[in-house]
């Protein structure tokens, strides 16, 4: 993006990828939910890189056509064989209780405990990881080997869990800029013991908040961390007058696998972050571009079509396309510090460019303006121009208050920055206003 | 289209090849022409399979640029050498005699008779097929070989004709539906012994006429079987008020060919039925698609600026792309009855779709419903939804009143029975109101 | 074009190749500038081919953001060393000296000498060319073998110049037509002793002028001969309220190397005159079509946002794609008669696209109209269709007043010859009226 490595946040931002990762080293053993002590934890941390306000919504209130649930917490869950063994045991790997379990104390046998088992046949050292949101049920996540080697009981079973009324739990940090105009960044927290998905997007959101809070910029900044699907569903409800100001939008996800960097569009499929991370794509810096689906994280709910927000997604590999998504295996082995200092670089692109795109005006549009007294081109005739000169005139022709910088640089095959660079030289030498 | 195929009349569509091919064997014989006994003689067959509406056109009626033309009888017609045998011979093949040829006696040398006799040098088994219409004129079609060993002459030439103020006459079936809105079906009756075209599209016409006729259906279906180009323009002079109603229409011909499924695009290009045709095409049921073009069948008139109907045509393999065109080798061999079921399966998915094809709007367009508690989507989180989960959630997202179900199935990749199946589920569900 | 190549003015033009080499062959000594003698004397061979409209800006006009520059003459100029050999002498090649070079007569050493030097290292047998428009400067064009071999001075350098008021100079022919729609025809005449950028584009320039002369046209043609950039930013200057007749136009440049035809589009990207020169890039006429770019010649002011005319470029090679461009291998060898023929060839098929492409409305849109007795179809039925009658049915199929000649053109794969033929058959039917 820049001539001056040193001091360009971009390049800078590569680094942190090790941060990143001893932040998931720290939040990994934490067992969160979409309600619960375990998200306070989480928050708890995050709140040492970016100032919080947190919003607790009681049980029971609607939100659109959900209604907030009860407040999950547990404590410990296992099966016991015959001999009073743990064969299975919450305390070695929070994925092996499903998720708001409800809370069961019982003695069965083999055939009685067998269908709430979960296990994945073809990844038998894997322990799958399941929920029962929104239905009362419980059950167990373990390997398949650990299922084979179960013996027929009778087991003794317990699940010391609550689910009673309580609140769901969201933190948001406001950074703000000139403008009241946000870019909206949502990182869901609700996923236990997962690496990929998704203690890397928690991680990076927080160095990135934590660079932009010590930073001025045009634009404010709204992070918000909260549970899958009923978060930004409870965060809508709450702020359904706010969204008009929302110009562009992410939710961050899987950030820190060794796959390339993927962007899913906007419902829309044309906004300015469609377009930006699109022009990234053709560059070569964003690996895949994907049309809107509705299928994934929160991206669903800022693009139903009664919001329809301009709202992509940044993960590297999507979810469901790789084998360890959802399982134990999504552990810290999965990740990497260079896929999340390469995931925070990228962000910082995209907020550089974010900042700097604009249309402009040309000011002298009728012919060229003479640029050689301006000190703007050099003063030899016969050779070829300088990137910069071709950045010159492509600037300079295209003003006319109708394609933005990014248009223009995508137009004009040349780099964003040098684009920026000659409209702000452009704008300095009086030839060109802002829109 | 269905899980059920039993049950599913596209699938049972197939079945009916045999049929058609034998309705095909007893229209062969009959000598047709664009008005005359070899047309009433083929409605009436026609009649068996469903009740026509018979209009008939005084010769001279003025019907746009053009007027309904005489009234051709053809009885007898043949070369008789010095010897007197018949060495051309109406009787033996109907394609001999030009059709529309004027009445004629005379004695004539070799030289004489050579302008009027037309063969296919490069297919010297073949005759070929020629009509005189809109000129005073006559001739016969020979195969190369018969004129080869046709001798000196002098010959005997006799035309045994009528050609004398008369009617024009075409048949058509109105099957009313629940709305007044028509789907238009073409088919030209006016070519004699030629199997492929047209009569494979008269057969595949009558057993989908016999099939609906015998159903509900929200649409209007009007089938009309007249005389090429002559018989549309009629048509339309006389509807002109009545083609508002036409919603989609499709000009049928050439249905038994060994070829693949070709549709010819309407002159607009992007009307429903475009839409759903390129949507077969591209999940591979249609075997190509063509833009419009002003050269081929009854799709001219249909598509002609001063209309410009939603009209377009499907065929096998198109006219005057297979050597066999307009020959006396477009015979029964050339025809399958394999090739007749699957143009009518391919008609009644068709039909299908144009049925359920339609735009909703998700009454809870704010963030996703809840689907577990109204029994649409199961319960158990953290696993990858099933297709007809993916359905629902792409109509859902997508239903604001602009894209209709067609477009969600091309966009989602998905089939359209299962977006169609999607939407009425949640129709039911209170969620989704039809536009 | 036409089925008549003897009476084709497209057939004939290219035969004029012979005629442009030799018109670049009187061109070449004169040492052209931008301002200057030079000017005059080109403009005086120019006038044998086209009657001339001289107009002579005085120095210090403000033509928008610039002013017009001071008058050059260069009568001589030299490095003599120490022995007082002129081992560097204007008179042997006028590329040699800094175009606009100041007055200057200095003893200098080789060290003082050597900033005002310019060579080819990678060519050392060419001379750049160098110009010192809009700034005080001077310097020596050298081949690489001659810097080498300059020894140590010291040197006695001497420029015989004027750079003193005057006026800038430019000609333009205005060649009306029925109507005072103008095609505009922009060549720069400022390039010294360069065969291919630009005596080429001249040499085709004035040729078509005088064949344009010698018959009648349905467009007004305008010729403008001038510098590069200053003449076309003064011409627009003093004519600003004429623009508005400018239906299209192209910059002539580069018309006589070796490589296939180039058009780089006009701003707009979609003028008439950007889909005729796409037609015939599709049809294989032009070798290359190029999106519109801020760089290159006259375009850049034509089609400056405050103007945005639908002025596009013809070019062989462009300019800065071959290592001859600017320097003194661009010479006699390096442009062809062949090429020059080919050019003008070109430009005729293009003028008469332009003069021919027209909007038609089909005077009996309802259904096809009867083209059998109004002598445009040949009878006999049953056969494949001519192109020509291809032709007539598509003319009558897309003439609502939308698309042109050219778009049917392009639609039915037919060449736009026949298209046009068939449009003007059919207006002499009475079937169809030009909109």
């Amino acid at each position: 993006m820049s001539a001056k490595p040193a001091a360009d946040p971009i390049f800078a931002a590569r680094d942190q990828g090790a941060a990143a990762f001893a932040l998931i080293e720290e939040l990994y053993p934490i067992c969160r939910s979409i309600t619960g002590p375990g998200v306070t934890a989480t928050l708890d941390i995050i709140e040492r890189f970016v100032p919080l306000k947190r919003t607790q919504v009681p049980t029971g209130t609607k939100v659109f056509d959900w209604e907030v649930p009860r407040e999950w917490t547990i404590r410990d869950a296992f099966i016991k064989n015959a001999a009073g063994d743990r064969v299975v045991d919450f305390k070695k790997h929070n994925l092996h209780v499903v998720s708001y379990a409800v809370p069961l104390r019982a003695k069965m046998s083999r055939a009685e405990l067998e269908p709430y088992l979960y296990s994945i046949p073809e990844n038998p050292d894997w322990i799958p990881y399941r929920t029962s949101y929104y239905c009362e049920s419980w059950g167990f996540c373990v390997s398949q080997r650990q299922r084979e080697a179960l013996g027929d009981g009778p087991f003794e079973v317990e699940i010391d869990s609550d689910l009673k009324p309580g609140v769901l739990t969201y933190g948001e940090a406001l950074l703000k800029g000139e403008t009241a105009e946000e870019v909206l960044i949502y990182t869901h927290i609700c996923h236990p013991s997962l690496c990929n998905d998704n203690l890397s997007a928690i991680a990076v959101a927080c160095l990135l908040a934590q660079r932009l809070a010590a930073r001025t910029h045009g634009l404010s900044y709204r992070f918000i961390f909260g549970p899958v699907t009923i978060g930004s569903i409870t965060w809508l409800a709450m702020n359904e007058a706010r969204v008009a100001n929302i110009r562009h939008g992410l939710v961050l996800a899987s950030l820190g696998d060794r796959g390339a960097l993927t962007y899913k569009r906007s419902r829309r499929g044309d906004a300015e972050i469609d377009r930006i991370l699109g022009f990234l794509a053709e560059t070569g810096r964003v690996g895949a571009i994907e049309d809107f689906s509705p299928y994934g994280y929160d991206e669903r709910q800022f693009c139903s079509p009664g919001f329809n927000l301009p709202v992509g997604r940044l993960t590297r590999t999507p979810n469901a396309r790789y084998a360890e998504y959802h399982t134990s295996a999504d552990d810290l082995d999965f990740v990497t510090s260079e896929a999340l200092g390469d995931s925070l670089a990228a962000l910082e692109t995209i907020i550089a460019i974010i900042e700097l795109n604009a249309r402009y005006i040309n000011l002298a549009p009728k012919c060229e303006p003479r640029l050689g007294p301006r000190g703007i081109f050099r003063n030899t005739g016969g050779r070829n121009p300088s990137e910069f000169e071709h950045a010159i005139l492509w600037v300079l022709n295209q003003s006319d208050g109708g394609p933005d910088l990014l248009s223009i640089a995508a137009k004009s095959k040349l780099s964003f920055s040098l684009i920026a660079e000659a409209a702000t030289a452009l704008a300095e030498a009086g030839l060109l206003a802002r829109v």
